[in-house]
């Protein structure tokens, strides 16, 4: 079996090594690596626990080169696997462990092409980090809302062909939703320029959805006219203890009501999730004598009305959704309880082995959801104990289960796709989604062909195969 | 040539008999129309511009229903146009002129599914008249925030299907952004079952956006998960008027950085329209002593703080944005300026013939195409008069040109077009679409061939020949 597959590589060495030269000229020396160490932080996943190869990474500096490169790898039928920041969690920026596919990196297409302020737009690079995206548009008196824990790394052009969700989805939308228009390089190295920065367009069919969310397997966005918002007003955050899931959902629904589309972010954070944060990462406390099963963490744009925010706060006390409630008076306590919201991940590196799941519910079911399940994976997998955060406002959760602690390494993968098996289960009679924001990638694609249609799947195939008749685009990638 | 289209008619009923009895057998007694009085509202556009014939028009009463119908009329390869309240400006529901094709209306099918306030959602079939599902998330203390003028009797699924836009858009988006998931009868009469009411979902290709705004094309839409949002606070509403386009986008800036996301509507209406509805429609007169080319009409939600949009629209005032301003102190005066604004369809049937547009350009080149367009079409046809008046919020004008006086009607066809190339031609240079709301339907279809980029065409096309090999779902609309 080892013989068979250094074969095949040998394989594709020897017939990619024109490709190879012909990808090196087109983005010129400063465009490419081939280095092993070089390429060791863009074949790894963030968590460590996905690895791809490859004999070279492009980074094209322009719509045309990336054409181009797309055009040369047609011609030879050789895979490309698009890649921003590389900070996905499905393994969808990697490439396959053969080592025969092109990696291509949108880093150096990082231009703010430009800003219209009075359009509320703007028009950017598929490379523009994020956090970049968000001072250019700050820049221009305006506010770009996308925002998620990988800001500072991740890439536009990633973040909208996994169509992103983050922290402000219950007020602004998800990724797609901040889109007006898209570059996009098709399988055959054609451009479709469909930048408008337009509100109202009913010209014919809206492609732009088809390259959004499809994670670079029916093409490459290279850059995008995205929808600038004006700037919310002054903010308060607020710290809320809860005793049973069902009045997060009680205190969404009156929030939401008494200050419409005021309700920034809206996280639910069990306590497990803060416990581990304070043990392992951050130092101070939670600002409560006593603890509670959960709590929420809010931030609502109050205009600076801080009085009707409080009233609201108190009479959600009285009517028994909280036990406790904290506002903060500063910035600096607000950034504090946001870090920890934030550390989570960091915390849980250090709570053994967990499996991870990122799924959504209709609202209304999150309660049902986070009271069944536990109840559900412990009858399978007695022992384990639950992770559970997310962005309740959108019903989404991040559920992670850590295994039982005596479980032998060798059943860990076993032990973990049960799990796995029952949340998707679960999550899949509350009518949800096995993936809320994660996208599916390399990792869930089984998963796609299990929980959803054979219509549903049928017409992802074709649509696929439509677009990328020889299969080259991220191949191996949520659909094949 | 009339008797080659007589041969074809009696080609078409000949084959298409047992088909005809095959459908009325599918939807029963109550389900069909065939007679020509009764089919006559269904073959007539609202502006009694165009025609359409048709042997039979169908009205399933459930989703199974529909289904048939397709796959009856997919084995007889058999046209369908689906048709909801007829309410469209492009021809997009009305069969073509030969009469063969099937109509297939989905007023049946009018069942609000379940409302779920604590989601924010509800599920409506396509035959939902728009009013009433507005009332049904009324009754559940929500708001569906879709709001147009023919509201009274367009129905849902022609709302999707056509991306149809309207009053509120600068808040709340079009209508492909209020839909969460979608019921599909495919060109097959396969179902496409995704009824999802998820705010986040990752899991593969986000299908529902085929359909949405594809007009009928590529299947018949015959139910919807939609969002819902909480009911906004009090708002007020607000007439200004102003010399310049410019200044309304002057003021559109200021009043979006002050009230982010609470304007609610945001119309510009040129004083030609005014005139003509105080003529034609409506007995009252405008609140204001002077005359002034244009007005800007607001609806902005200020949750009872009148005293600060007051202030605000003080310091415009001061600014010099606007030369004068009203708040209306009622209901009643809200309504009647509410009222001026909607009737200016009808009082510019009253003005001679127009040529009409709907068109959209960036916000900020708006005031470009307000001050160049009326030069550069007076330019090609002398002594026309422009009607202009829109959702300036979205950049989204309806632009109406009146055919000089004197035009022979044998040339009014010829100088309509003339005029609807400059229009088109400018909205073209200004990055903008022509068409913003509308549709492409019938009579924009060579539009978008010309407007609109070979390879973009070119993916559509491709798009429709996948979905609809056979053609026959709703043929000659959009793309052919």
């Amino acid at each position: 079996m080892a013989g068979s597959s250094v074969l095949r590589h040998n394989w594709a060495m020897s017939t990619t090594e024109p490709l190879l030269d012909q990808l090196r000229d087109i983005v010129g020396p400063k465009g490419w690596l081939a280095d092993e160490a070089d390429l060791e932080p863009h074949l790894n996943d963030w968590r460590g626990a996905m690895r791809g190869r490859t004999a070279l990474m492009v980074s094209p500096g322009s719509t045309e080169e990336v054409a181009a490169v797309v055009r040369a790898c047609a011609a030879a039928g050789v895979g490309i696997v698009p890649q921003g920041g590389n900070t996905g969690l499905c393994g969808g920026a990697l490439p396959g462990i053969t080592g025969e596919q092109v990696l291509v990196n949108l880093s150096r297409m990082n231009r703010v092409r430009s800003v219209d302020a009075k359009n509320f737009s703007m028009v950017a690079e598929a490379g523009c980090i994020l956090a970049n995206l968000q001072a250019a548009a700050r820049d221009a008196g305006c506010f770009f809302p996308l925002s998620l824990g990988a800001e500072g790394s991740c890439q536009i052009g990633g973040n909208l062909s996994t169509n992103a969700g983050g922290l402000n989805v219950i007020r602004y939308g998800t990724a797609r939703s901040l889109v007006l228009g898209l570059e996009v390089v098709l399988p055959d190295g054609t451009v479709w320029d469909g930048i408008r920065a337009l509100r109202k367009d009913t010209a014919g069919y809206d492609l732009k959805h088809l390259f959004i969310g499809s994670e670079g397997t029916l093409g490459i966005i290279t850059a995008a006219a995205l929808r600038l918002f004006p700037a919310p007003g002054e903010t308060a955050t607020t710290l809320l203890a809860i005793e049973r899931p069902e009045r997060a959902i009680d205190l969404l629904s009156v929030m939401q009501t008494a200050m419409p589309d005021r309700i920034q972010s809206f996280e639910l954070v069990s306590d497990a999730c803060f416990r581990a944060v304070e043990q392992y990462v951050v130092e101070t406390r939670l600002p409560f004598d006593q603890r509670s099963p959960y709590y929420v963490l809010i931030e609502a744009e109050t205009g600076g009305n801080n009085d009707a925010f409080e009233e609201l706060l108190h009479d959600c006390l009285e009517r028994g959704f909280a036990t406790d409630a904290v506002i903060t008076k500063s910035e600096a306590e607000s950034a504090q309880l946001w870090r920890m919201r934030h550390s989570i991940a960091e915390a849980e590196k250090h709570m053994g082995k967990a499996q991870k799941h990122d799924v959504s519910v209709p609202i209304s079911k999150m309660a049902d959801f986070l009271e069944n399940a536990p109840r559900r994976i412990a009858d399978a997998v007695p022992g384990i104990d639950i992770i559970a955060f997310g962005h309740v406002g959108d019903g989404n959760l991040h559920y992670n289960v850590l295994l039982p602690p005596d479980t032998p390494p060798g059943d860990q993968k076993e032990v973990g796709e049960r799990i796995t098996s029952v949340v998707y289960d679960v999550t899949a009679e509350l009518d949800g989604s096995f993936s809320a924001e994660h996208g599916v990638g390399y990792l869930k694609r089984d998963d796609l062909v299990r929980y959803r249609s054979d219509v549903e799947v049928g017409l992802m195939r074709s649509v696929k195969q439509l677009l990328d008749p020889q299969g080259i685009m991220n191949p191996g990638k949520v659909v094949s």
